[in-house]
């Protein structure tokens, strides 16, 4: 099973007061890279891989999606989802998405926001959900991005002249990888981006769009904080199909 | 135009000292993952884009390949790869890629080691090569991995303990890169690695395997000086295939 850093108090107590909680999608800058992404929603049945508070799943139920299963191991997370709807189009459970069991050929769209690097079977799940997509549906996800992950030592290296690098090393070392993010000892699973995407590939999926999310002019005007993002990417979004056939 | 840096008597000098110059494919750290991505080539028509001394055509002819285009913008490289080949399987000329006309529907693969990162209009070439492959057909190419051309001033970082870090930084900023990589003042065009993929979706190629090249526990014995490259990646594999239809 994975870890499930989500339940430690000190960890979720961090996670609650990050912007991306308290604001939801309006609070993630990828947020509208990642919603391009997507097709239109409406009479869809839609997975939520890791639905934390269940802001994609809400706004995906009101964009007309017909039945949203929003799923996450973290019993606390949950718990703050159900409290903030009561449609019934959205259903909640606890889940490890390192042991799936989903109906087959049942969902049009999977979606998941920073919870495949988690995931130490990536293998298995991306099989998984080929199986429950119907032909020609779409799996939409971010991940964090391997550059960002990769480093003994993740943290910016500052030049004399105050200009930010990013330290990579260990990129072909593939495995977990140890951090301290809100909590102590939180564990990642380091894969290459050529191995993500080859397992995509692998498990028969089409890839559509890989995007390295940076900020725009725009994300910088409103957010001068993002700056160092352009610096190296944090995140990876990626749009996959499962073919028609 | 792109800039011809080969024809540089400085350039020219130095990379004909390398060794995969003078020992060819073999002398490629790369070239057993690169050749793990073609299809076999006996009876194909193929072009190798960026031919330099033509080892590849060589070998390709070597394997079967029914005709050979070698191209090169170097009339130099072109001259040492006529030198070394009277096969007529092979044809030889000069072209800018940046200003490809090949004929449509012709080619099952296209081939290219270590050459798209001086494109500046990939776009266009993307949509010439996806005109010139047949249905079907194959683009399988190498080419330099962006979390190595990004920095401003490429080069390890080294700490007290001795240990290498590859400093990323401009990631997002995408356009020339001046190096002075044998010679002053080399040009290539950084892209993120997500602009190169969709690059090659958009112009109606299908990913088939995406390999950010590091060496093998085989490769790390026969050349200890290749254990710098499991820190990062220095070079991108792609094989990708215009549908079928």
């Amino acid at each position: 099973m994975t870890q499930n850093i989500y339940d430690t108090p000190e960890f979720f107590e961090g996670y609650s007061k990050m912007s991306r909680s308290v604001d939801g999608l309006a609070g993630a800058p990828e947020w509208p890279a990642l919603q391009a992404l997507l097709p239109p929603l409406a009479g869809l049945n839609v997975v939520d891989l890791g639905c934390g508070y269940g802001w994609f799943s809400r706004w995906a139920q009101e964009q007309g999606a017909r039945q949203v299963v929003a799923l996450d191991v973290s019993q606390k997370m949950l718990a703050r989802a159900i409290e903030m709807t009561s449609s019934p189009a959205i259903t909640h459970a606890i889940a490890d998405l390192e042991q799936l069991d989903l109906p087959a050929a049942t969902f049009d769209l999977a979606y998941s926001s920073l919870a495949f690097h988690y995931i130490v079977d990536l293998k298995g799940l991306f099989a998984r959900l080929h199986e429950a997509l119907v032909p020609g549906g779409r799996l939409v996800f971010s991940i964090e991005h391997p550059i960002f992950m990769a480093p003994r030592e993740p943290g910016w290296l500052i030049d004399d002249q105050g200009r930010k690098s990013w330290p990579v090393n260990g990129y072909q070392q593939e495995g977990p990888r140890v951090t301290n993010w809100l909590a102590k000892g939180v564990i990642k699973q380091h894969r290459t981006l050529g191995t993500l995407l080859n397992l995509l590939i692998q498990a028969g999926f089409t890839l559509n769009h890989v995007e390295e999310w940076g900020p725009s002019e725009a994300d910088l005007k409103a957010r001068p904080e993002l700056e160092e993002e352009q610096e190296r990417p944090m995140m990876l979004l990626v749009a996959a199909q499962r073919s028609q056939a």
